[in-house]
Protein backbone atom coordinates (compact mmCIF):
# COMPACT_ATOMS: atom_id res chain seq x y z
CA UNK A 1 0.00 0.00 0.00
CA UNK A 2 3.23 2.15 0.44
CA UNK A 3 3.20 4.56 -1.98
CA UNK A 4 7.02 5.58 -1.79
CA UNK A 5 9.67 3.72 -1.29
CA UNK A 6 9.98 4.87 2.77
CA UNK A 7 8.03 3.44 5.37
CA UNK A 8 4.90 5.09 5.95
CA UNK A 9 4.35 7.04 9.00
CA UNK A 10 1.78 6.12 11.67
CA UNK A 11 -0.35 8.49 10.06
CA UNK A 12 -0.53 6.78 7.29
CA UNK A 13 -0.59 3.59 8.27
CA UNK A 14 -3.83 4.55 10.08
CA UNK A 15 -5.70 6.53 7.26
CA UNK A 16 -4.75 3.07 5.19
CA UNK A 17 -5.91 0.44 7.45
CA UNK A 18 -9.29 2.51 8.10
CA UNK A 19 -9.43 2.78 3.49
CA UNK A 20 -9.24 -0.66 4.34
CA UNK A 21 -11.58 -0.99 6.80
CA UNK A 22 -14.33 0.62 4.84
CA UNK A 23 -13.91 -1.32 2.11
CA UNK A 24 -14.36 -4.71 3.73
CA UNK A 25 -17.57 -3.63 6.23
CA UNK A 26 -19.11 -2.35 2.86
CA UNK A 27 -18.08 -5.48 1.10
CA UNK A 28 -18.94 -8.07 3.94
CA UNK A 29 -21.20 -6.10 6.28
CA UNK A 30 -20.10 -5.58 10.20
CA UNK A 31 -20.41 -9.12 10.85
CA UNK A 32 -18.48 -10.33 7.41
CA UNK A 33 -15.53 -7.86 7.76
CA UNK A 34 -12.33 -9.30 10.13
CA UNK A 35 -9.63 -7.67 11.26
CA UNK A 36 -7.50 -9.96 9.75
CA UNK A 37 -8.75 -9.21 6.34
CA UNK A 38 -8.98 -5.15 7.00
CA UNK A 39 -4.64 -5.76 7.88
CA UNK A 40 -4.34 -8.22 4.78
CA UNK A 41 -6.24 -4.86 2.41
CA UNK A 42 -4.11 -2.56 4.61
CA UNK A 43 -0.61 -4.61 4.13
CA UNK A 44 0.27 -4.23 7.88
CA UNK A 45 -0.10 -6.89 10.49
CA UNK A 46 -3.28 -7.84 12.35
CA UNK A 47 -1.20 -6.91 15.53
CA UNK A 48 -0.78 -3.36 14.50
CA UNK A 49 -4.86 -2.83 13.92
CA UNK A 50 -5.17 -4.22 17.19
CA UNK A 51 -2.45 -1.93 18.68
CA UNK A 52 -4.55 0.95 16.31
CA UNK A 53 -7.79 0.36 17.38
CA UNK A 54 -8.24 -2.48 19.76
CA UNK A 55 -11.24 -4.25 18.59
CA UNK A 56 -13.92 -4.56 15.44
CA UNK A 57 -15.88 -2.20 16.76
CA UNK A 58 -13.42 0.46 17.14
CA UNK A 59 -12.68 -0.01 14.01
CA UNK A 60 -15.93 0.07 12.97
CA UNK A 61 -16.63 3.31 14.66
CA UNK A 62 -13.46 4.91 13.56
CA UNK A 63 -13.68 3.88 9.57
CA UNK A 64 -17.77 5.26 9.81
CA UNK A 65 -16.32 8.52 11.80
CA UNK A 66 -18.89 7.26 14.47
CA UNK A 67 -18.63 8.83 18.32
CA UNK A 68 -20.53 5.63 19.38
CA UNK A 69 -18.13 3.79 21.39
CA UNK A 70 -20.39 1.00 23.44
CA UNK A 71 -17.33 0.55 26.44
CA UNK A 72 -17.86 4.60 26.62
CA UNK A 73 -21.76 4.50 26.75
CA UNK A 74 -21.86 1.92 29.21
CA UNK A 75 -18.45 3.00 31.57
CA UNK A 76 -20.94 6.59 31.72
CA UNK A 77 -24.15 5.03 32.11
CA UNK A 78 -22.54 3.32 35.20
CA UNK A 79 -20.42 5.91 36.39
CA UNK A 80 -22.88 7.06 39.18
CA UNK A 81 -26.56 5.83 41.06
CA UNK A 82 -28.64 3.88 38.89
CA UNK A 83 -31.55 5.95 39.38
CA UNK A 84 -29.89 8.53 37.25
CA UNK A 85 -28.73 6.44 34.38
CA UNK A 86 -31.75 7.92 32.05
CA UNK A 87 -30.61 11.41 32.82
CA UNK A 88 -26.62 10.61 32.43
CA UNK A 89 -28.37 8.65 28.98
CA UNK A 90 -29.88 11.71 27.66
CA UNK A 91 -27.18 13.69 28.43
CA UNK A 92 -24.55 11.63 26.98
CA UNK A 93 -26.94 11.53 23.20
CA UNK A 94 -27.41 15.23 23.31
CA UNK A 95 -23.58 16.25 23.55
CA UNK A 96 -22.95 13.81 20.78
CA UNK A 97 -25.59 15.40 18.74
CA UNK A 98 -23.97 19.08 19.91
CA UNK A 99 -20.29 18.84 19.50
CA UNK A 100 -19.54 19.95 16.07
CA UNK A 101 -17.67 16.95 15.29
CA UNK A 102 -19.52 14.27 16.45
CA UNK A 103 -22.39 16.10 15.30
CA UNK A 104 -21.29 16.17 11.66
CA UNK A 105 -20.49 12.66 11.87
CA UNK A 106 -23.73 11.61 12.96
CA UNK A 107 -25.85 13.49 10.41
CA UNK A 108 -23.98 11.92 7.83
CA UNK A 109 -24.47 8.57 9.52
CA UNK A 110 -28.34 8.98 9.14
CA UNK A 111 -27.89 10.34 5.71
CA UNK A 112 -26.08 7.19 5.05
CA UNK A 113 -28.68 4.83 6.27
CA UNK A 114 -31.85 6.20 5.00
CA UNK A 115 -30.34 5.96 1.21
CA UNK A 116 -28.08 2.89 1.24
CA UNK A 117 -29.66 -0.87 2.20
CA UNK A 118 -25.67 -1.34 2.80
CA UNK A 119 -24.71 1.80 5.00
CA UNK A 120 -28.11 0.28 7.44
CA UNK A 121 -26.75 -2.99 7.36
CA UNK A 122 -23.76 -2.30 8.75
CA UNK A 123 -25.00 -0.22 11.12
CA UNK A 124 -27.92 -2.84 12.42
CA UNK A 125 -25.06 -5.00 12.85
CA UNK A 126 -23.02 -2.68 14.76
CA UNK A 127 -26.05 -1.85 17.21
CA UNK A 128 -26.95 -5.44 17.52
CA UNK A 129 -23.45 -7.09 18.03
CA UNK A 130 -21.60 -4.40 19.94
CA UNK A 131 -23.45 -1.50 21.59
CA UNK A 132 -27.21 -3.04 22.30
CA UNK A 133 -25.28 -6.57 23.56
CA UNK A 134 -23.26 -4.29 26.04
CA UNK A 135 -25.95 -1.91 27.41
CA UNK A 136 -28.64 -4.21 27.80
CA UNK A 137 -25.89 -6.64 29.57
CA UNK A 138 -24.34 -3.89 31.62
CA UNK A 139 -28.04 -2.45 32.21
CA UNK A 140 -30.23 -5.91 32.89
CA UNK A 141 -33.17 -4.87 30.56
CA UNK A 142 -34.53 -6.63 28.04
CA UNK A 143 -32.98 -6.37 24.17
CA UNK A 144 -36.84 -5.02 22.91
CA UNK A 145 -36.75 -2.36 25.11
CA UNK A 146 -33.09 -0.97 24.99
CA UNK A 147 -34.19 -1.04 21.63
CA UNK A 148 -37.06 1.03 22.21
CA UNK A 149 -35.06 3.59 23.83
CA UNK A 150 -32.30 3.76 21.13
CA UNK A 151 -35.17 4.40 18.61
CA UNK A 152 -36.65 7.31 21.12
CA UNK A 153 -33.12 8.96 20.96
CA UNK A 154 -32.67 8.22 17.26
CA UNK A 155 -35.77 9.90 16.77
CA UNK A 156 -35.26 12.79 19.32
CA UNK A 157 -32.38 13.43 17.12
CA UNK A 158 -33.98 13.73 13.74
CA UNK A 159 -36.54 15.81 14.83
CA UNK A 160 -34.32 18.08 17.15
CA UNK A 161 -31.37 18.80 14.85
CA UNK A 162 -32.65 17.21 11.46
CA UNK A 163 -35.71 18.52 10.84
CA UNK A 164 -35.53 21.02 13.75
CA UNK A 165 -39.22 20.86 15.12
CA UNK A 166 -40.37 23.33 17.28
CA UNK A 167 -40.57 23.82 20.38
CA UNK A 168 -38.13 20.86 20.83
CA UNK A 169 -35.63 22.15 18.36
CA UNK A 170 -35.04 25.27 20.44
CA UNK A 171 -35.46 23.78 23.96
CA UNK A 172 -32.39 23.63 25.87
CA UNK A 173 -30.94 20.57 27.01
CA UNK A 174 -31.72 20.78 30.17
CA UNK A 175 -35.73 21.12 29.04
CA UNK A 176 -35.15 17.89 27.29
CA UNK A 177 -33.18 15.57 29.74
CA UNK A 178 -36.74 17.09 31.71
CA UNK A 179 -38.99 15.77 29.03
CA UNK A 180 -37.05 12.02 28.37
CA UNK A 181 -36.06 11.42 31.68
CA UNK A 182 -39.40 9.60 33.46
CA UNK A 183 -40.10 7.93 29.99
CA UNK A 184 -36.58 6.32 29.69
CA UNK A 185 -36.83 5.45 33.32
CA UNK A 186 -40.18 3.80 32.33
CA UNK A 187 -38.28 1.57 29.95
CA UNK A 188 -35.27 0.90 32.35
CA UNK A 189 -37.98 -0.70 35.36
CA UNK A 190 -38.13 -3.97 35.11
CA UNK A 191 -42.07 -5.60 35.01
CA UNK B 1 -50.48 24.19 -19.26
CA UNK B 2 -52.46 22.17 -21.22
CA UNK B 3 -50.56 20.38 -24.06
CA UNK B 4 -52.97 20.03 -26.45
CA UNK B 5 -56.20 21.70 -27.64
CA UNK B 6 -58.73 19.67 -25.76
CA UNK B 7 -59.66 20.20 -22.51
CA UNK B 8 -57.70 18.11 -19.76
CA UNK B 9 -59.58 15.45 -17.95
CA UNK B 10 -59.90 15.87 -14.05
CA UNK B 11 -56.50 13.17 -13.44
CA UNK B 12 -54.80 15.60 -15.65
CA UNK B 13 -55.70 18.51 -14.11
CA UNK B 14 -54.78 16.80 -10.81
CA UNK B 15 -51.98 16.51 -11.63
CA UNK B 16 -51.01 19.23 -13.05
CA UNK B 17 -51.85 20.72 -9.64
CA UNK B 18 -49.62 18.59 -7.74
CA UNK B 19 -46.50 19.37 -10.14
CA UNK B 20 -47.27 22.84 -9.52
CA UNK B 21 -47.55 22.04 -5.48
CA UNK B 22 -44.19 20.00 -5.72
CA UNK B 23 -42.39 23.57 -7.49
CA UNK B 24 -44.15 25.79 -5.46
CA UNK B 25 -43.20 24.21 -2.15
CA UNK B 26 -39.82 23.68 -3.02
CA UNK B 27 -39.38 26.99 -4.07
CA UNK B 28 -41.34 28.55 -1.14
CA UNK B 29 -41.51 26.48 1.57
CA UNK B 30 -45.00 25.36 3.16
CA UNK B 31 -45.75 28.85 4.82
CA UNK B 32 -44.78 30.62 1.85
CA UNK B 33 -46.61 28.70 -0.95
CA UNK B 34 -50.44 29.28 -1.33
CA UNK B 35 -53.06 28.02 -3.10
CA UNK B 36 -53.59 30.95 -5.82
CA UNK B 37 -49.96 30.39 -6.46
CA UNK B 38 -50.09 26.60 -7.04
CA UNK B 39 -53.61 27.39 -8.89
CA UNK B 40 -51.42 29.87 -11.14
CA UNK B 41 -49.12 27.90 -11.96
CA UNK B 42 -51.03 24.73 -12.87
CA UNK B 43 -53.35 26.86 -14.85
CA UNK B 44 -56.57 26.66 -13.09
CA UNK B 45 -58.88 28.49 -11.11
CA UNK B 46 -57.71 29.33 -6.94
CA UNK B 47 -61.37 27.01 -6.57
CA UNK B 48 -60.43 24.67 -8.33
CA UNK B 49 -57.18 23.35 -6.10
CA UNK B 50 -59.96 23.77 -3.15
CA UNK B 51 -62.51 21.24 -5.35
CA UNK B 52 -59.82 18.59 -5.44
CA UNK B 53 -57.83 18.73 -2.35
CA UNK B 54 -59.61 20.99 0.15
CA UNK B 55 -56.89 23.12 2.20
CA UNK B 56 -53.39 23.60 1.78
CA UNK B 57 -52.44 20.97 4.37
CA UNK B 58 -54.17 18.25 1.81
CA UNK B 59 -52.12 19.75 -0.86
CA UNK B 60 -48.79 19.40 0.31
CA UNK B 61 -49.95 15.93 1.87
CA UNK B 62 -50.97 14.70 -1.91
CA UNK B 63 -47.62 16.46 -3.69
CA UNK B 64 -45.33 14.50 -1.07
CA UNK B 65 -47.53 11.93 -1.33
CA UNK B 66 -47.35 11.72 2.44
CA UNK B 67 -49.82 9.22 4.20
CA UNK B 68 -50.18 12.00 6.74
CA UNK B 69 -53.76 13.64 6.77
CA UNK B 70 -53.80 15.56 10.35
CA UNK B 71 -57.66 15.47 10.45
CA UNK B 72 -57.50 12.03 10.05
CA UNK B 73 -55.04 11.24 12.88
CA UNK B 74 -57.55 13.69 15.37
CA UNK B 75 -60.12 11.78 14.58
CA UNK B 76 -58.89 8.87 14.74
CA UNK B 77 -57.42 9.69 18.38
CA UNK B 78 -60.29 11.00 19.33
CA UNK B 79 -62.87 8.14 18.29
CA UNK B 80 -62.50 6.15 21.73
CA UNK B 81 -61.87 6.57 25.04
CA UNK B 82 -59.03 8.95 26.03
CA UNK B 83 -57.22 6.16 27.83
CA UNK B 84 -56.62 4.42 24.47
CA UNK B 85 -55.19 7.32 22.86
CA UNK B 86 -51.28 5.86 23.10
CA UNK B 87 -52.86 2.48 21.77
CA UNK B 88 -54.67 4.14 18.69
CA UNK B 89 -51.73 6.11 18.28
CA UNK B 90 -49.16 3.63 17.95
CA UNK B 91 -51.69 1.06 16.03
CA UNK B 92 -52.39 3.91 13.56
CA UNK B 93 -48.71 4.72 12.93
CA UNK B 94 -47.49 1.02 12.66
CA UNK B 95 -50.52 0.80 10.11
CA UNK B 96 -48.98 3.60 7.85
CA UNK B 97 -45.78 2.18 8.08
CA UNK B 98 -46.85 -1.43 7.26
CA UNK B 99 -49.15 -0.97 4.54
CA UNK B 100 -47.58 -0.92 1.22
CA UNK B 101 -48.32 2.38 -0.59
CA UNK B 102 -47.92 4.84 2.41
CA UNK B 103 -44.65 2.64 3.31
CA UNK B 104 -43.06 3.56 0.27
CA UNK B 105 -44.08 7.19 0.29
CA UNK B 106 -42.45 7.19 3.68
CA UNK B 107 -39.47 5.57 3.46
CA UNK B 108 -39.05 8.25 0.59
CA UNK B 109 -39.82 11.45 3.07
CA UNK B 110 -36.77 9.75 5.54
CA UNK B 111 -35.01 9.77 2.27
CA UNK B 112 -35.95 13.32 1.40
CA UNK B 113 -35.88 15.12 4.54
CA UNK B 114 -32.07 13.43 5.35
CA UNK B 115 -30.43 14.45 2.55
CA UNK B 116 -32.06 17.93 1.62
CA UNK B 117 -32.56 20.90 3.92
CA UNK B 118 -35.57 22.12 1.79
CA UNK B 119 -37.37 18.71 2.57
CA UNK B 120 -36.93 19.16 5.81
CA UNK B 121 -38.21 22.98 6.10
CA UNK B 122 -40.75 21.86 4.12
CA UNK B 123 -42.21 18.64 6.45
CA UNK B 124 -40.96 21.34 9.63
CA UNK B 125 -43.78 23.45 8.44
CA UNK B 126 -46.07 20.86 7.88
CA UNK B 127 -45.66 19.38 11.39
CA UNK B 128 -45.58 22.60 13.32
CA UNK B 129 -48.36 24.49 11.68
CA UNK B 130 -50.85 21.74 10.53
CA UNK B 131 -50.46 17.90 12.69
CA UNK B 132 -49.10 19.38 15.94
CA UNK B 133 -51.41 22.29 16.04
CA UNK B 134 -53.78 20.18 15.35
CA UNK B 135 -52.71 17.35 17.86
CA UNK B 136 -52.01 19.29 20.94
CA UNK B 137 -55.28 21.44 20.33
CA UNK B 138 -57.31 17.95 20.13
CA UNK B 139 -55.26 16.26 23.22
CA UNK B 140 -54.87 19.45 25.17
CA UNK B 141 -51.37 18.58 25.44
CA UNK B 142 -48.43 20.95 25.70
CA UNK B 143 -46.66 21.19 22.43
CA UNK B 144 -43.28 20.35 23.70
CA UNK B 145 -44.75 16.93 25.12
CA UNK B 146 -46.55 16.64 21.49
CA UNK B 147 -42.78 16.60 19.98
CA UNK B 148 -41.46 14.32 21.99
CA UNK B 149 -44.44 12.10 21.04
CA UNK B 150 -43.21 12.78 17.55
CA UNK B 151 -39.63 11.67 18.12
CA UNK B 152 -40.32 8.39 19.48
CA UNK B 153 -43.07 7.61 17.01
CA UNK B 154 -40.35 8.80 13.59
CA UNK B 155 -37.33 7.19 16.05
CA UNK B 156 -39.36 3.68 15.63
CA UNK B 157 -39.66 3.85 12.17
CA UNK B 158 -36.06 4.49 11.73
CA UNK B 159 -34.96 1.55 13.87
CA UNK B 160 -38.01 -0.93 13.39
CA UNK B 161 -38.59 -0.08 9.28
CA UNK B 162 -35.30 1.09 8.16
CA UNK B 163 -32.30 0.36 10.14
CA UNK B 164 -34.05 -2.92 10.97
CA UNK B 165 -32.57 -3.56 14.48
CA UNK B 166 -33.46 -6.77 16.43
CA UNK B 167 -35.34 -7.61 18.41
CA UNK B 168 -37.48 -4.51 17.58
CA UNK B 169 -37.62 -5.15 13.55
CA UNK B 170 -39.41 -8.53 13.55
CA UNK B 171 -41.66 -7.60 16.89
CA UNK B 172 -45.17 -8.05 16.26
CA UNK B 173 -47.52 -5.20 16.23
CA UNK B 174 -49.36 -6.23 19.47
CA UNK B 175 -45.68 -6.64 21.41
CA UNK B 176 -44.56 -3.08 20.07
CA UNK B 177 -48.05 -1.25 21.02
CA UNK B 178 -47.29 -2.95 24.42
CA UNK B 179 -43.84 -1.73 24.49
CA UNK B 180 -44.64 1.91 23.86
CA UNK B 181 -48.74 2.56 24.86
CA UNK B 182 -46.90 3.23 28.76
CA UNK B 183 -44.28 5.58 27.86
CA UNK B 184 -46.78 7.40 25.07
CA UNK B 185 -49.64 7.82 28.01
CA UNK B 186 -47.19 9.48 30.52
CA UNK B 187 -46.53 11.94 27.69
CA UNK B 188 -50.31 12.41 27.57
CA UNK B 189 -50.56 12.77 30.98
CA UNK B 190 -50.59 16.41 32.61
CA UNK B 191 -48.41 17.43 35.24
Amino acid sequence: MTRSGRRPGPTETRAHILAAARAQFAAHGYRGATIRAIATDAGVNPALVHHFFGSKEKVFAAALDLPLNPDLVVTTLLAGPRDEIPERLVRLFLTLWSAPESSKSLHALIRSISTSEAAAAMLRQFLERAMLAKVTEALGIPRLRATAIASHLVGLALVRYIIKVEPLASATDDEVVALLTPVLRLYLTKD
